[in-house]
């Protein structure tokens, strides 16, 4: 992987990555024309015991593109700046324009709540150049780099000391508030482990602790041996509808032994991961043959400074589909009391997506 | 209140409630034709440690009613049955037809994960008569009557042993994924305190043995002192915008001391928790000149059978709108890590709220 780190010129970092090289062939632009320091604070929910993050300049987003403006493409022209230069590269992370959590936070207010700087990074990951690409319809080899990015980005953002959590995810589709279509993600590097990395690192503590075993190790290995709601069985790697899914089409991606994060996958078992992550993806959008929205979400070892032997890295899939026409929405279970209620059973659902059978060589 | 208890033809349990009287002038109608049981059970989804509902039976409904068949109006042609007869009634409970949680649940399936039967209940709470009323548009005496009603459900479901959580909750518009504009809300009674709740309860609690105080009271302490997000201050009850809301108009209703539950509500308390209900659902609906989507949720203490002193009664009220025409989706930040970020503060949006000055005589 070849990496150049260039800063844009109202400030912000962008890092552009090829597998075997990277040229910048234009200026580097931004859609911003001035020095930009955004703000952005923490308040205390103290009756959830979380943190919420406010960053109110976003509403000051005086930046309104045309519908056909897309500031991932690489600038073509110089008077319509976008957010990448063109040139060669195959991978681009920038920081967010409208981070909810920055580096340059300062003065968070005083209130009846406990606050804090909202301290932190928002990056985009583009994921490639073509804008009419998705991120299962890339070469494997430009999976495993992304993977390679999300490494190199763990590593980097870890050794902050005020980054705890690095955690990269993907919102696709308009059904979870995404109208950007040009295939990216984002990486956030949060201040405190979130609630759902803890809970889940809770979980696997304790049955560590007892069993001496990882819970997601037994659990895949059990997944493994019913094989049911296995889409995919790689040497390294599985994919699968957990037999406790909550969303009707959420798949777990994860190693078979636990790995504490991306940036302790070797080179083959990230070729693995990346024909896991191709499989899962792909037959997503083979099952109703259109694009399948989802949130994906990488959950790994946190970068707090502590031993995390319990830490398995896996993705989670949650796509807000329940059928082609309806969405599973959240509402008074789900958001007030947090038990999520299925009305499909997980090995249908799994039978629907095992019946689609995509192979990649 | 009077109360009439009824049998629907496929066995399920009808309640009617009056303020003054129950007049039944039509046979107990059912839109489902034969004997119900349904059946439910629940996985243990041990990553996160919380169990998931599942109740495949909801798939197979064969009941497709018209668009312009409302099952929650009374009966007016017995060849097309709703879920209510005609006759003097102002409020009505019944099972629903496809729970999540039933006490004919029976023969979990044998998994690779722990199940259990999907014991609990699930109720229908028709508000009115009225198809094209409101919760908030309701007479005083009439919401008054739905809290007495609750009240009733908590203490009748809480004595059941399997029951340990009775939660009564509104989800409003198709926004939140209801069709149904007739005014009604569910009460949910699960066999485990949920987990959301249960957060809550642990952070009252370690909050009540630290200070001695109730957490809930210091915050509503706090709030009504700054003053600046408060939509309703009654003698036993205020509503007001949180300091660290998660959704932009999101808006918490509580008794000023902690009060276990709606049970525990006197008839003066009840009156004043009706009216700052009204305020709240009439400023939502006159912000924006049209019905204001929600999920309304309220958490009270567990039917556990173990002592609740951190408890406090509150309504939490879910937005999913940040601007008119913008939803705030809940994506990776949100479901992925459990991290609300806000791009609106509440300060400005409990101004747009307190500038709607709704007043109730």
């Amino acid at each position: 992987m070849v990496r150049q780190s260039l800063r844009k010129p109202d400030g912000r970092e962008l890092i552009l990555y090829g597998r075997d090289a990277v040229a910048v062939t234009s200026p580097v632009p931004s859609p911003n024309p001035a020095i930009h320091t955004p703000n952005a604070h923490l308040r205390w929910q103290a009756l959830r015991g979380e943190w919420v993050a406010y960053a109110t300049h976003r509403q000051q987003r005086t930046f309104l593109p045309p519908p056909e403006y897309n500031p991932l493409a690489p600038t073509t022209d110089p008077a319509r700046p976008t957010e990448l230069p063109s040139g060669g590269y195959d991978v681009a992370v920038f920081e967010n324009l409208f981070p909810a959590l920055t580096m340059t936070a300062h003065d968070p207010p005083r209130l009846l709540v406990p606050t804090r700087e909202g301290h932190g990074r928002c990056e985009v990951v583009v994921f490639t150049q073509d804008a009419a690409a998705s991120l299962g319809g890339l070469p494997l080899w430009h999976i495993a780099l992304i993977l390679e990015v999300w490494a190199e980005r763990y590593r980097v953002l870890g050794e902050h000391p005020q980054i705890q959590y690095v955690y990269p995810f993907e919102n696709r589709g308009v059904e979870v508030g995404v109208t950007l279509t040009h295939p990216h993600g984002q990486i956030y590097g949060y201040p405190f482990v979130p609630p759902i990395p803890a809970a889940e690192l809770r979980q696997q503590r304790g049955y560590l602790d007892e069993h001496g075993r990882g819970l997601l190790e037994d659990l895949i290995e059990r997944e493994v041996a019913d094989g049911r709601r296995l889409l995919y069985e790689g040497p390294q790697v599985v994919a699968f509808v957990p037999a406790a899914a909550r969303y009707p089409y959420e798949v777990w991606l994860a190693t078979r032994r636990a790995c504490p994060s991306v940036a302790d996958l070797d080179e083959i078992a990230r070729i693995d991961f990346a024909r896991a992550l191709k499989t899962v993806l792909l037959t997503y959008d083979a099952l109703w043959h259109r694009p399948f929205p989802y949130v994906m979400a990488c959950h790994q070892a946190p970068t707090d400074g502590r031993p995390h032997p319990e830490a398995h890295l896996h993705l989670e899939f949650y796509p807000p589909y329940r059928m082609p026409d309806r969405l599973k929405y959240l509402a008074g279970s789900e958001l007030g009391a947090g038990v999520f209620t299925a009305d499909t059973n997980p090995d249908d659902t799994a039978a629907e997506l095992r019946a689609v059978r995509v192979e990649i060589d």
